[in-house]
């Protein structure tokens, strides 16, 4: 599964006028940031990650507020000590199950074979927030451009085999829902509908929407 | 994207009791199949791949008919020197546009550009036949076990920038469909609908199913 990159007029532009930071310390975002081929530095956010999730009308709602910290935080943190304009990406992802409740990293291995198991046959959604901040002119306010994505992941049937070799592998212990589709999670996972890079961790469609849209302004 | 390997009950008394073999020299179904974590040979099928498509009601009868061939070239070509009993994996893969025409690999540079633009803003599929040939029994017949996975695959709108700078990456050269979503075509497929590793190449959920099925009915 190994990509090159594709460089574009569009991401070409992005690389000249701006200096371009990653509000995030996922390897999996470097890797789909990467694909882009352009220079940019990764700062993870110091956002304490701690909102109240009760606040939040939806889970879409609570992403993207996540997101939109994350790139703030670094943002401050940068501008002043930045000679470039900055184009800063912020980025958060979470795990809902059928009956709405965000599921978190698994406490321990026994949470997440729970967890597993209250997933098999179900659907659940992963949403990506994206939030940029982007010094789009000379002077004044940055510029914000914010989008949620959201992909359905149908789950086959587990059984018990199969939730035990699969937490013996340790894979679901670091994951948001106790599962990686990047990983072993291939064979059980029936079909998802929306993008997979999304539930890998960062909507790459949709970021380069939101980069057409940004220019289609005049901000790149 | 790395992945470790998911060993099972099942896919420990598959490894024990077969010989199994791959019937694809497919660097993707290689990365797939190796998820398994089992021993197993690739032999590629000497099959000529030269089925007349208008011979087939639909594209998932083709793709099927390819997949059992290839599987059935090999096992014919081992079955008299193998000591153990075998288990072949066949599969094949095609991508079909909205008129329901099956794509090639490009055959030129111009071509992968018209087919990218004339798969703008559409949604193709892709369809993944798989057979297995198993020797379930000490003696008589192998059996057989058929399955096509088909995904639907929408792109975003592309413009002859994005497909200027895409085909220029040289990675739609040997892409049925002129595309690799497990690539750089990440940045311009909005969503998929079905399973992402059939889009790759090989169905593992799917593929995991036959096997249960295999399973039940005794044959593993």
């Amino acid at each position: 599964m190994c990509a090159s990159v594709l460089r574009t007029p569009l991401t070409d532009a992005l690389a000249r006028r701006f200096r371009v930071v990653l509000a995030s310390g996922s390897p999996r975002r470097k890797e789909l940031v990467d694909r882009l081929g352009i220079e940019y530095e990764i700062i993870p956010s110091a956002f304490a990650e701690d909102l109240d999730k009760a606040q939040f009308a939806t889970p879409r709602d609570y992403v993207l507020e996540n997101a939109t910290q994350k790139a703030r935080d670094v943002y401050q943190r940068i501008k002043g000590g930045s000679a470039r304009p900055l184009f800063v990406i912020g980025s958060d992802t979470v795990v809902v199950d059928a009956s709405g409740a965000i599921l978190e990293k698994p406490a321990s291995r026994g949470d997440a074979a729970a967890t597993l198991k209250s997933l098999s046959g179900k659907a659940n959604t992963v949403h990506t927030g994206v939030c940029l901040i982007v010094d789009a002119a000379a002077a004044g306010q940055p510029l914000l451009s914010q989008a949620v994505e959201s992909t359905e992941v149908v789950f086959g049937e587990l059984d018990d085999d199969l939730v035990d070799a699969y937490v013996a592998t340790g894979e679901p212990m670091d994951k948001a829902g106790s599962y990686a589709y990047q990983g072993m999670a291939c064979f059980f996972v029936k079909e998802i509908r929306g993008d997979y890079y999304n539930v890998v961790g960062f909507p790459c469609a949709r970021f380069h929407q939101m980069l057409l849209a940004l220019h289609q302004q005049g901000a790149i």
